[in-house]
């Protein structure tokens, strides 16, 4: 028997008439890419973005039709999305990050049929429009006194071109499951997977981080994402912020410490969320200037894992509470979030920060499990490793075009591919990525927590953790170090070193010094032409 | 094209699952029926839902049926929805406060299989039960040591009940807008209604409420529902408390000033809900006895207008903010709630207090307009009356078994039933009932306003309003009045009197001054006798 309740589906539309409803005259401020500082409102925003689906239709983009954006966090870029998912079509993020043959191979992956995209990018596309076969038409994010001469095909300049249509425009009333968004994964291995996004997953995700725990943004709350927008849906804030009728104040193009410090202060920005790298930026610049927080209470940090020292100075010097999160594109992106429980409310020093360094817990619609390499799930003592899987409304079921195959387990969860334990409270932490970790006799050692330890040598620049084939163990663990400059490293000596701070069955069974560790283009260690260069190497010990 | 993302019904025993895995060892305190206090955790509610849930599936009932609940708000009844709702049956929450006519209506309409109730409603089944046919056991939320003895059918203590089957069940995967829970509205006409509501539109609703402008409820809050789990969902907080972690505190059957007091106090309540007949005897408990509160932040008060000098007593004697909400069965039920919007923050004294006094403004997912009577929309203005009309995935699109028929209009909006204004802020005052609410001439003039007005006269002890005949204007007001005991009242008079607080066009044509105003079981005043005691009525000044 079926519930008599409205179908009302869940529709990201819904989100910006409320907040133009509700909310109409809150502000969204911009940093734009053209210099000066722009204010609009939800209402406003609204308008454009009907205006904007208007001209997307007349330009025969239809419901399923992929629009690219390759753009900073604007009011523009904003206004696209909701322009874009209320006739249909789906938003597809590209990170200018990425190398150019990979934003070719993806934008071709998804066949995008415009792309819009700042001044910042213009000579980017220039340089590969030719590999954009797909691509009918270029909107840049700018106005007519400010759009370059620019060969790229139609080019326009997207404020001429909303102002082809006007706002007498109908929002697109579909199945909720209907494709919105499409982000892809930059996999280490293999080419980039597009999670496909729908607006169920982009709606209940927003509802669920505006929660107390997560973002808790109510209509009084100012939030600054320098998360970008093509960071996994800038962490649900573009859609969590209108939802909530808080003010959103957007970075454009400038993400450096004195840019972002201007924004936060001068907009009294309450709640900001981004990456490790820019907080580094801003506190050096903080530090350097002698500046302080007038309005700041709470800082998200993720998309890798934030140093200690980071959560500290936040949290010490400045008085900002940081929610230390965890997330993946493919979960819309939030799996975990660290507020702190209140069991443990009384914990303060160290004790506070041991906590504050995991990736937190799980919020309602995120059901996750540490299993082992058979599948049987392993204890939430925080000791113990598992492979982290998820499972929820927000979590992929599998990659656009079918790339990868079945991704869900027996059980109906994603596996992660990140290695990590819980505490009984529930508090996760990343360990290592699964094909990383170190497999010996049965127990998982931590390539990463070795690298840590290893660096904390006075001696050593660089290290690396890889796993050397053992006759009886499967896996041991090779320690690769760089020297700094003007030192040597005795490997006896570096065991013993670190013999003092991990377990004697973890230490490396081997030192090796070498001049230089590979990287990958975003700078990781690239353990995977490390072991093949270490491919004929066997273990002393044996 | 479909989005890609898992498919994860909204269940609402996925909340309890939530619930005991992130916040196990969180406590559900109650004042038991029996007496004292109780103590347990939500991990320990899921364990025993568990073995109730496979209990009434050994009791013989289906996916689909009903099982009513008459009862108080405890631990076992919170239980007892998890294990209704977890093996696909519907909880029928039934009103004690009814009629026990009205109680068998609904009972029987709704074919109730089990009747779960407390030892102080067996009487009352007692004197009903031969008019239950459908109920085939009762159980009654106590332990062997309580039982009374008794004839009711098949009756059960709950703990002996749930003794008779283990924790090894598996939850129903079924449609998320698969029937969950049954309510009847009162209507003061006709028989009652039965909202139907599903998972789906429960567990959404409890999202909304759990945003910082609702309830505002994380880990680490602590919420007293005084609003029965009869009461419409105790307006979600059954749902929102374990999908956040917040401690639950239970009041029992003890809703008295002092009972409710030392709750608060002794739980360290920090949020606290229900209708303002509740709010004055706490009020007046602590006035007498000079008590202060030491924890409570947030009251949310709705079920009826709450007056102004309880908002005003709340807030500038006890420093605890007032929500002012307002809601219906049929929207699950919270329809709007009044945080403060951040560009009203400044306001203080009366114009607070003006503010405080509307019933707040929709959350995401409640759509509202105001109609004319053509379903034209009126202006947001905070005076022009319309037909207040929602929509939204957690309101009704029908009743129980049809009746009612069709009850959306032509844009699937619900008409409450209320008349209403909305301010250009978004806020919602309910002005009137719409069979009250007098048309002159194409304007409306509230009854209740002019009722307020004139109660506000020394010499008046109870003022009713109903609408007349009138040949110009369709409608006109008149004013019936009982003078307070050894008072006469001059009509003359007293409009004079009303002329200085009402504009000119709004004021009554006639009083009538009578000995007694006829009541509804309820207590509110029967405009339907008073309209027919004088329907031969005509207005002296045509």
């Amino acid at each position: 028997m079926l519930g008599l309740m409205q179908n009302w589906p869940l529709l990201i539309h819904k989100i910006i008439d409320h907040a133009a409803t509700q909310h109409g005259g809150r502000e969204v401020v911009s940093r734009s890419v053209e210099g000066p500082i722009h204010r609009t409102t939800y209402r406003d925003i609204r308008q454009r973005a009907l205006r904007c689906a208007k001209r997307l239709t007349q330009e025969g983009i239809r419901p399923g039709d992929r629009v690219a954006t390759l753009a900073w966090n604007t009011w523009r870029h904003l206004e696209s999305w909701y322009a874009i998912t209320g006739m249909g079509a789906v938003y597809h993020t590209i990170n200018p990050r990425l190398f150019p043959d990979q934003i070719a191979w993806i934008a071709n992956h998804a066949e995008d049929r415009i792309l819009m995209t700042d001044l910042t990018f213009v000579p980017l596309l220039e340089a590969l429009a030719d590999k954009l076969p797909t691509v009918r038409r270029y909107v840049v994010f700018t106005d007519a006194a400010h759009m370059p001469a620019t060969k790229l095909k139609n080019a326009v300049a997207y404020e001429d071109w909303i102002a082809e249509a006007d706002e007498d425009f109908r929002w697109i009333d579909c199945d909720e499951n209907a494709a919105a968004g499409l982000c892809y994964t930059s996999g280490t291995t293999g080419n980039p997977k597009g999670v496909l996004y729908s607006h169920r997953s982009n709606v209940l995700h927003s509802m669920a981080m505006s929660a107390p725990d997560c973002l808790g943004l109510g209509a009084r709350g100012v939030i600054l994402p320098v998360v970008p927008l093509f960071h996994a849906n800038s962490w649900s804030i573009a859609f969590s912020a209108p939802m909530s009728g808080a003010k959103l104040v957007m970075p454009g193009a400038k993400l450096d410490g004195a840019s972002v410090y201007e924004m936060l202060e001068s907009e009294q920005v309450q709640v900001t969320a981004g990456v490790p790298t820019v907080w580094l930026m801003l506190l050096q610049y903080m530090e350097k200037e002698g500046k302080r927080f007038s309005h700041l209470k709470r800082c998200v940090i993720g998309g890798s894992a934030a140093p200690r020292a980071m959560i500290e100075a936040f949290e010490t010097v400045h008085g900002v509470e940081v929610f230390h999160a965890w997330g993946m594109t493919e979960m819309s992106p939030v799996g975990s979030i660290g507020s702190i429980k209140p069991g443990l409310a009384h914990l303060q020093g160290d004790a506070l920060f041991d906590l504050k360094e995991t990736q937190g817990f799980a919020p309602f619609t995120v059901e996750m499990r540490i299993d082992d390499d058979q599948g049987r799930p392993q204890p939430w003592d925080g000791k113990t490793f598992g492979r982290l899987k998820v499972k929820g409304p927000c979590v992929a079921g599998g990659y656009f075009r079918g790339e990868g195959g079945n991704i869900l387990d027996a059980n109906g969860f994603f596996d992660t591919g990140d290695i990590a334990t819980i505490d009984e409270n529930g508090y996760m932490r990343i360990t290592d990525r699964a094909k990383d970790v170190i497999k010996s006799g049965g127990e998982w050692i931590s390539s990463i927590d070795l690298e840590n330890c290893a660096v904390a040598h006075p001696d050593v620049a660089e290290a690396a953790v890889i796993g050397v084939r053992h006759p009886k163990w499967d896996e041991r663990p090779l320690l690769v170090v760089v020297p700094k400059e003007g030192r040597t490293i005795d490997g006896a000596a570096l065991l013993a070193f670190m013999g003092e701070r991990i377990a004697r069955w973890q230490l490396p069974d081997d030192v090796q010094v070498v001049a230089e560790i590979p990287h990958t283009a975003t700078g990781k260690i690239n353990k995977l032409r490390l072991r093949d260069t270490f491919k004929d190497y066997t273990l002393p010990t044996i």
